[in-house]
């Protein structure tokens, strides 16, 4: 599992990372790299696009996770924490536009210099879901940052 | 990157799975293995959950591919094709119960036997975009299996 790419981001750390990054309005790059190039053609026609990165600052986890939005302690899986078994993160980011390999996004929460190990075209038939349930997490996600 | 579970799917093989599970009433169940369990807590309270998993039979990749909607290649990162550079797959599924560390799930099209990754509660604040543009693939999606 190599990566393809790596974000630029105006975030230098985790302490100065958006909770969740479609909160933000800051913009990120994903630098593609060169031998990829090839491979984004035409992804300029979709507004939004799947990134799934490597949290490569994330050291260990535990199952039973506290997260920013509450007191209580759940399982990693039903959480977004960036501390899981297999530390893979998931964004869905608005592309604002290509030039040759490097893709600017909005709403990406990645830290600087994170891997990129793969970028998809979000499709709302495929990914959306008429998703009636959030659990624990229902009634919280406006507090953030 | 280890795998934290096993999918049993009624697709024995990737000429039977659907090419997107979203179109499909089967059902799967993903095995997360017995020392993961603990971090399933609270995942029964989402109606669906976002399943990365390991394109295992993947072999190799083309940075322009044909897809089943069309007769142009695009680029791979500008499609949904198992074969990438990293063959990381992605799937909103719904979760139509927990029974300890087997989740029962519905919309999954991963092949019998593939290693699960990653498994995140799906919230549409966060997975949900105001998406507009899906590019190559408008007005074709309607064709599957």
């Amino acid at each position: 599992m190599k990566p393809v790419g790596i974000i630029h981001s105006p975030y230098k750390n985790t302490s100065e990372a958006p909770y969740q990054g479609c909160t933000s309005e800051d913009t990120s790059q994903i630098e593609v790299f060169k031998e990829f190039e090839e491979g984004l053609q035409d992804i300029e026609g979709f507004s939004h696009i799947i990134v799934i990165y490597w949290f490569h600052k994330s050291q260990g986890y535990h199952l039973l996770v506290k997260t920013p939005w509450d007191d209580k302690p759940h399982g990693v899986f039903a959480t977004r924490s960036p501390h899981r078994p297999c530390p893979l993160g998931l964004t869905v980011s608005e592309l604002l536009g290509r030039e040759k390999n490097i893709l600017k996004v909005k709403g990406l929460d990645a830290i600087d210099g994170t891997p990129v190990l793969d970028i998809k075209p979000y499709v709302p038939p495929l990914d959306e879901s008429s998703s009636t349930k959030i659990g624990w997490l229902e009634g919280k996600l406006r507090k953030g940052r």
